[in-house]
C-alpha cells in the first residue's frame, strides 16, 4: 500500500514506495524547511528549484531539475523553496 | 495546498501541483492499469518502468527511469506495471 506523508501543515507532501530499497516522491511548496535525517538520503530535484545549506556547509547551494546532492544520516539541512517543487528522495 | 489523488484502489497515488503549467508526480504499484486523458499529456518515468500502449500503437513500449513519452488529449492509454513505478506527468 502506497504512503502518503504531510509535513509542515501540508507545505510538504510525499508519497513512499519500495523499488531496490526505500524511496519516496514528494513536493515542496515555497517556504523554508528544516528536515532531519535518519539514514543518509540522495534527493533528486524531478520539477522546479530547491536552495539547500547542507550540514557543516557554511554556502546555501541551489539545485535544479535533473541535480542531486546527499545528506548525511543523523543529521539536519535546512532548505529554501522559492517555485513549487517536486523531487525524489532515496534512502540510502 | 497540495492535493492527493488516488486511482485502482490506492494502486495508483499522486501530487498535483503547479510549476509554469499544471503537473503531478505519483507513484504505480504492480498490475495493469487504463488511464483516460482530458488534455494531452507527456509522462516522464523518474524510477522504475512502465510498458505502455499508446492510443493508435500496436506495440507495447516500455520505458525507463529518465524516458519520457506523450499521450494525445481526449484519448486514454494502457500501462503494465511489473515494479513499482514514480512518474512526472505534465498537462500540455
Amino acid at each position: 500500500m502506497l504512503k502518503v506523508n504531510e509535513y509542515f501543515d501540508g507545505g510538504v507532501k510525499s508519497i513512499s514506495f519500495e523499488n531496490k530499497g526505500p524511496l519516496s516522491i514528494g513536493v515542496m511548496e515555497v517556504g523554508e524547511y528544516t528536515f532531519g535525517t535518519a539514514a543518509p538520503e540522495r534527493m533528486k530535484v524531478i520539477k522546479g528549484e530547491l536552495t539547500v545549506k547542507l550540514p557543516g556547509h557554511i554556502e546555501w547551494e541551489t539545485f535544479g531539475a535533473g541535480d542531486d546532492f546527499e545528506i548525511p544520516g543523523e543529521s539536519s539541512f535546512q532548505v529554501k523553496v522559492e517555485q513549487t517543487t517536486a523531487y525524489l528522495c532515496e534512502y540510502l
